[in-house]
């Protein structure tokens, strides 16, 4: 029998650029925490997730609860993670418009690192433990941002310079399509006033007409403005992803609208499932098995999806090479993920795993070839991420304070528009 | 790489007492197929599902698609049967009240075989694949029959005697308590006249004032009958069983009587669930990895019952032990799995496995040990029921054919009271 004898908690902090949406921008740095699952024989599991207080709060306490657990174990883990936590409670700030569970996130990243042992243990990619791929390379989307110029001094490089108009935002799709051959392209949204955004999205249309196009506001608008947008873009966009908060206001834009509503703050655990089948409130749910509860319950909802005639597509945060080797095996594996997958990583130029970067071809990743997740640590880089974090006294993520140093006089509001 | 080479389907007859339901009798015999897979390698994985006709043909028709597949590509497997078995169709007869698609039948019958292989590969027992035990013993419940005395010249032997009374079906029952420590009660109804049944639920209640007691009349009654029993069996029940056919009758049932219906008829593969949660039809699904689609199929099965609040039980067909292991497997991995599982195996006193018959303890099954699903064969045991099939000229069952060998003016009537 193998056991987890040693768990390390690791927090990072990550360059990042100055990347708009609704509620603000981002800081200069990311916080990520690594997972390392040592067994008793010295073999490690890797895993990725937040690293905001909360989860690193999370992480830390139920750590010791993890000590001889089977890494086959996943029923106990998620039994061991609740009982570690009790209470629950949620990860984001209260003031938070979509909240993620605790347990959650915490099982679920754990998880992945047992998951990243089992594939080890057998010498297999973790591919294979979630019943084998469909499809060899996975397709990921553009995902395109309005952004400030970088701010002197902030860590980091900004190869791209101010973004803030639909002419600007073409040009950095171009570079996006030429760069990784991406096929699918979606924009963070909620940012300019409407008018400019729908002007974006047809803009993106007429240079890419071929490019399924998506855009999310993060719930910035309200269901008038959501309505008016979603009927001007009839024909631009394969979906439309969280125009407003809420299951009310997505069923009365979904009842208005041509094209499909997309999720990840209206259905974000299987609870949501009854009144959203009820209401008819989304018809295409975003995976994410950082909070879906790691990558056998994101399986699961990919059956509940299939069940309720419900798309699915995959959700991204700003994220390191550990989570995208983990959504891209568990995409690789998900018979109707048919959209191409979100991910910031093109966003990123740094990572803590050794060997080539992973690139884009077509838009596409392979899996990696495992065992487990196919990935290994370098630990220069995780001790500079590391001290980063340390350094940045950054420990929670807040884009409307951010904000108020570009723009003194910013007002948070969801919706905005 | 580890591949299939060879695929063996072998169709026995196991002998079989006069059990009765609302469409007749139990023939003579009862059908199985078992399925060995061989590696490259030389090892074997096991499986076992019905033996009737549609689903014989449809596991040798797609027998050769089998060779060259890696046992843990799962999603490969359910490629290759759906491609090997085009137009699909269903395993039952034309005439059946309930159908179950054949490539769910096969896929999961050699899934539980590739799940074998994946344990023998791994040495660890098929539970730890599918996340590990979260219960040590399964409970099970005592499956009670009215029955006729076994007429002489049938094979297989009677121990029991006919059972038509409510007092002789009390004394059944305490004979399968006093043997095997059954903790739940379930009686198939549909067979005397309603007030007969309901009298019978009440001796049984008054005999186990303890026991959880159910009963199922495979949709033998009409709504009208089966609210007046539903009400009549206020407090008696834990749940009722298919007391109707229908979604529509389920539901017109479900909002009259006390207690939560349960079902194996009307909500049998993904694709009725919408339907089924709009209505409230049923409020406990009966899992049953033969018909879902194999053992990970019934995983999201019990992660849709918990998503929408229905309660998860397990349904049994006669069976061998193969059967029985891996019901085992799954029930004792599966979180909300709370009701003791059906199993006919107590009628049954004959196996193909070798070593000591699984025993009963307070109703309880200790979870095998494995590797895989932990079953070996005993060669001259399917030689001696592979030979009884080619006599029996069984090739399909068809319990009111059988029933008017007993009663020549039986007529077939669903609902029948």
């Amino acid at each position: 029998m193998v056991t987890i004898q040693n768990v390390r908690v690791t927090p990072l902090a990550v360059p990042d650029l100055p990347l708009l949406n609704c509620k603000g921008v981002h800081q200069p740095v990311f916080l990520r925490s690594l997972i390392e699952l040592e067994t008793d024989a010295g073999l490690v599991g890797l895993g990725e997730t937040y690293g905001a207080q909360r989860t690193l709060d999370g992480l830390r306490k139920s750590a010791d609860a993890l000590i001889g657990l089977d890494p086959f174990y996943l029923n106990d883990l998620r039994r061991r993670v609740s009982a570690a936590l009790p209470g629950g409670g949620g990860v984001n700030a209260p003031t938070a418009v979509a909240d993620h569970r605790l347990v959650d996130v915490v099982a679920g990243a754990y998880e992945v690192a047992c998951m990243d042992l089992q594939g080890k243990l057998l010498d297999r990619p973790v591919c294979d433990l979630l019943g084998g791929p469909v499809r060899d390379r996975v397709p990921f989307s553009a995902y395109l941002f309005f952004k400030f110029d970088r701010p002197a001094g902030q860590p980091g490089t900004d190869l791209w310079g101010e973004v803030m108009t639909p002419d600007a935002m073409v040009e950095e799709a171009r570079r996006f399509v030429a760069d990784h051959g991406f096929k699918s392209l979606k924009l963070k949204g909620g940012v300019l006033e409407p008018d400019l955004e729908i002007e974006t999205m047809i803009k993106l249309r007429e240079a890419f007409p071929d490019h399924p196009l998506r855009i999310d506001p993060n719930g910035g608008w309200t269901v008038e403005t959501a309505i008016k947008i979603g009927k001007a873009l009839d024909g631009v966009l394969e979906y439309l992803e969280d125009p407003v908060l809420g299951m009310d206001g997505m069923a009365a834009v979904a009842r208005e609208v041509p094209m499909p509503l997309a999720t990840n703050m209206a259905v974000i655990e299987f609870d949501h499932f009854p009144e959203s089948v009820q209401k008819d409130a989304v018809q295409v749910v975003l995976s994410d098995h950082h909070y879906w509860g790691g990558l056998q319950a994101s399986k699961h909802l990919a059956q509940i999806c299939q069940t309720f005639g419900l798309g699915l597509s995959m959700h991204s945060n700003s994220h390191l090479g550990i989570s995208l080797a983990a959504m891209t095996h568990l995409a690789a594996t998900t018979p109707n993920l048919t959209y191409a997958c979100d991910t910031h990583y093109p966003w990123v130029d740094i990572d803590i795993t050794t060997g080539a970067r992973p690139s884009f071809t077509d838009g596409t990743l392979g899996i990696p070839r495992g065992p487990g997740l196919g990935i290994e640590l370098d630990p220069a880089r995780v001790a500079e991420l590391a001290d980063l974090y340390k350094a940045s006294n950054v420990t929670d993520r807040d884009d409307t304070a951010e904000m108020l140093k570009y723009v003194p006089d910013y007002e948070r509001k969801v919706p905005r528009w």
